[in-house]
């Protein structure tokens, strides 16, 4: 069910409103929105079915059809900007987010940050807890990992991502970085995906290896049921038959999640190919096909990275792509314009 | 590094030689086998390199190759035998595991019991915890499930296994059943692994929707390595283009499986097909293909199942289904026999 | 709309009734079944309708529901039995194809046959026209080992089968051969099926690598459209991510097309799995789950093949597959049976 | 093996050299080049060896690693382009080729060719032969819809594409239409690729639904064997797991591709996504990874369809296709030349 507030209506109204609502138990969420919000009810009471369109500020009371109650556009039509320091993902311009695929030294990850930051990219990934299909390969610094990727990324000023592989370090990983990541083997990981949305923290969501459409939304909506709203997206390819990319990368899927949600949805490039030579025109594709950002990986001396050093990138590389990604994305904001002004 | 043992060594030897390696940092594991055992050192250190092969009990060093340290044959030639109750798994016979979806009631679950008892099930499965794609669909009883499942399987002398899907709820579910599943989706929840391995129990690994076969046997290695080593593999399909059946049962993986690992390998037709007119042609061809066991879905009233009733069978089905799947697996035995003879 | 025929209609009844209905361009096919055959209109008349009931030998008209007019069990409820030489292919006994992939010389030809036979496969498979991949590999050697396979397969009284790859070369092929083959990438070559289908030889359709069980029996449609109702259906193994094995072998497929088609189904469990150490268990586990027989490659000196060498049996190997294909072919009759009495 | 020509050598050097290499039994086969052009030998025969490097107009004889020995850019560095009417394909600017699913009437067929017109789409497709999953589905028009098509292509001057499915057709297509279209399904019918190829038009190969990369360029080998190089390639979705879209449009494909070879690459982002809203993202983002251009459904009234008709674009979106396209390939071929700038 899907309360419609009145543009008029006051704050006052609204927490009326969804006190009555929560007493009821109709598990509401409030979704603000340009000019007037929307209530979603989660588990709608049918003993108060008379009384949604009667409530203070409600203008009308409509069924949900969408599966996804909160991640769809059905309420909440608006797209989703997520601020993480000064930097804006879901907004008009491109983020590009860049790292080395493990925080390795504290080095290693001042010269990936150094050349992330000369580059123009605007957020700093690195892994400290590495989920490795192998229990005999690195498996990150861990605690140690986190300390050094905060520390190099307050001394260069650059927001920093990591992965978070279990619910009981979510505390621990929030607090030394701004942005979640929840990686592709664990996007049904329900219980990390509730602590993760616990957090308060924004948390980037990589879609499965295996995982639909329909699946990679429901999962963000585990996240998002938590009162949590900064949920990112981010494609990075799929399973398929195909050996010469290590992933077949899935742009329809960014283009199609774009018209189902409102959240913003990113572009991981390097994981999705595995191939250095196809990440820079696949980041390009990606902005066109509708991505608010992309993810790559770097490395100061690749042939030394003890994971996926050979789909990283070198400096040259990472300056090209971020200047191409951020033409393609003038492009599209351009484009989107002309769209709407010829309707 | 595989350290092979004499048939003569002791248990003082064997105690001396591990309690030297553990000492020098080669993180040894024993491995028990009929006639001689074998100590996998999965961090050999290269400074004890010379003394290998003159500790107390070994007979030789030799290089291990395999990816999987812990379940390849190469460190243990013989299959494992995992002994739940009275019955065995990877032994001569075939293991039928049979019950519900999800545990809904003490009654639904009583019913499915006692139509697995009646039909010559030996495992009585049944979800508590249940991973579900939406969080707004049934999320299972939790402990009360558990306590029903337990209670139900004490009173028909069933054996009872039920998946985890949390690390910190494994003590609490180790002690409510006999096995612990590890589900499709969970395969490289690897903090979970690990939790499971800890527990102690037996731990029924399903491969993941899109895992390959290394990384399937890999994911076992993660519990190997606590030093549990009663892990039982589940086939349950994977995902494929072809819409006709749920997932596409890999009965490939399980000969490959039994090809290259001592463990026993159980598969899941109703998960594989997800059509009840499959399950039973599917049961006899896994065991043809060499599986140890199946499990598949009951329910007393499938009309009325709160997850997965469509591929539920009935008694009557439960009924064919074991008489089908121990003839098969007769014949098996008797063909292995043959086989060996003819050497 | 398929028209049920009177037990007691005579042939000339039949004989009537089909010309009236082509006269009127209602496109009948007549399948003649046990006790009372059953004629499918492809194309129904409208202005006919009221007539149908009432035509010679006709019992009643029914709408025919299923998208396989001819290949469906709706319009043939009875397994279809297909004779070459004296072999019957769909009967009670499953059957099994060996031979070279390719025809090379006559040399290794007959050397090959003589290893099918002396192991007990009853019909002999070689490739005279290969498709390839590249036109820069062996593509076969044409007509010479058409006569090559011709004269073998006479010599030792084995009947023979042989892949086809483009209409024009059918008529030739079928002089030749007993049984003409269409392979998994001609699945879709509707030209080529509908030659295949009036030679009016027997035809085995393999299923595409990416082909859904629906496409495949609609592949069957072109084939029985044309009056050839000798249609068997070859499950090959689909494309899918996993590395390990060459294709993925899709036993549910053939568990299903025995539910939804009267056509016989066999199986390749060479190309299925392309390892060798799998071929055997997955012939047994094609049986178990519903095959009529199996298709292997073998070869007399694996090592000098000119093409998919590494997949072929030798005569020990194949001695094993055939004595396990029958004892678990003979277990399936059995059970059948059972099953049958128990209703 | 590949013979780098002089760029002083002279044609009649090149015609002398040619003639030897043939009457040696080497299959040489000229690719013209900016400044020096190359020569591959299909066969080289071992037995001239040392003659290579000293015949006319050779500078060096070098070995030929790539499997594609014609498609590969390793005999062809610069990039193939080919000329339809005033249309370049593989040049700097995007082609955008539009036209209805299947060609169902004269009416139906002008007006589509009109919006493509005037919408500044420069080739016109439309099916005559229809390869259908279903036999009991429309077929197409047959010659009756070629020679529709030629005509209205010839009244509205656009020039036109059209699928030639059996090699006894390729004669009679070749005379109607512009450039043949070799459809995904018969990605490896290698009678009908050698035909299309033999027919001297420009010829554009769509990717097979489960085809890897290199099978693709492999196919493509079969047509440039026969001397025709005017080969097109369409990447136009592949099989996955995903429901969501009809297909997964592999856009990576295209980008490895355009490293792979020297072909012009374009993609069908209708048959590609099957959903119209994504059609112009897809697009987009196919030129931005580097595609030559699109091919894309249109209708005049897309609710009457024969084939397809949901995927099908209307007027004003088919115009929002081309603008974005166009702009889109404008900033990919001024970032080209800043890259090149740069180095």
């Amino acid at each position: 069910m899907l309360l419609h507030l009145h543009p008029q209506s006051t704050e006052e109204d609204i927490r009326e409103t969804l006190s009555w609502l929560a007493a009821h138990n109709n598990e509401p969420v409030y979704l603000p929105g340009a000019g007037s919000g929307r209530i979603v009810l989660l588990a709608p009471n049918p003993d108060c079915r008379e009384q949604f369109g009667l409530l203070p500020g409600v203008c009308k009371a409509t069924p949900l059809f969408s599966p996804y109650k909160l991640a769809g556009r059905e309420s909440c039509p608006d797209d989703t900007i997520i601020t993480v320091g000064r930097i804006q993902i879901g907004g008009g311009e491109p983020v590009v987010m860049a790292g080395p695929c493990a925080v390795e030294s504290r080095e290693q990850t001042r010269l990936a940050a150094q050349m992330a930051k000369e580059a123009g990219a605007q957020i700093l990934r690195g892994g400290a807890y590495k989920p490795r299909t192998s229990p005999y390969t690195f498996q990150g610094l861990g605690r140690a990992g986190l300390e050094i990727l905060a520390e190099v990324g307050r001394e260069l000023g650059l927001p920093t991502i990591t992965e978070v592989i279990t619910p009981e370090d979510v505390p621990e990983v929030a607090q030394y970085v701004d942005v979640l990541q929840i990686g592709a083997r664990n996007m049904q990981n329900f219980a990390l995906l509730s602590a993760a949305g616990e957090s308060g923290k924004p948390v980037m969501l990589k879609r499965g290896l295996a995982a639909t459409i329909e699946e990679w939304l429901l999962a963000a909506e585990y996240i998002l049921r938590t009162g949590n709203r900064q949920v990112i997206l981010c494609e990075r390819g799929i399973r398929t038959f195909e050996p010469a990319t290590r992933n077949t990368l899935d742009l329809s899927a960014v283009a199609l999640a774009r018209a189902l949600t409102h959240l913003p949805v990113v572009v991981d490039p390097s994981h999705g190919t595995g191939r250095p030579e196809l990440i820079i025109p696949m980041a390009r594709a990606a902005i066109a096909a509708g991505a608010h950002g992309v993810m790559v990986e770097i490395h100061p001396d690749p042939c030394s990275a003890k994971c996926d050093g050979s789909q990283a990138l070198n400096l040259a590389e990472l300056k090209t792509l971020v200047y191409e990604v951020n033409a393609t994305g003038k492009l599209m904001a351009s484009l989107a314009t002309e769209r709407m002004e010829k309707r």
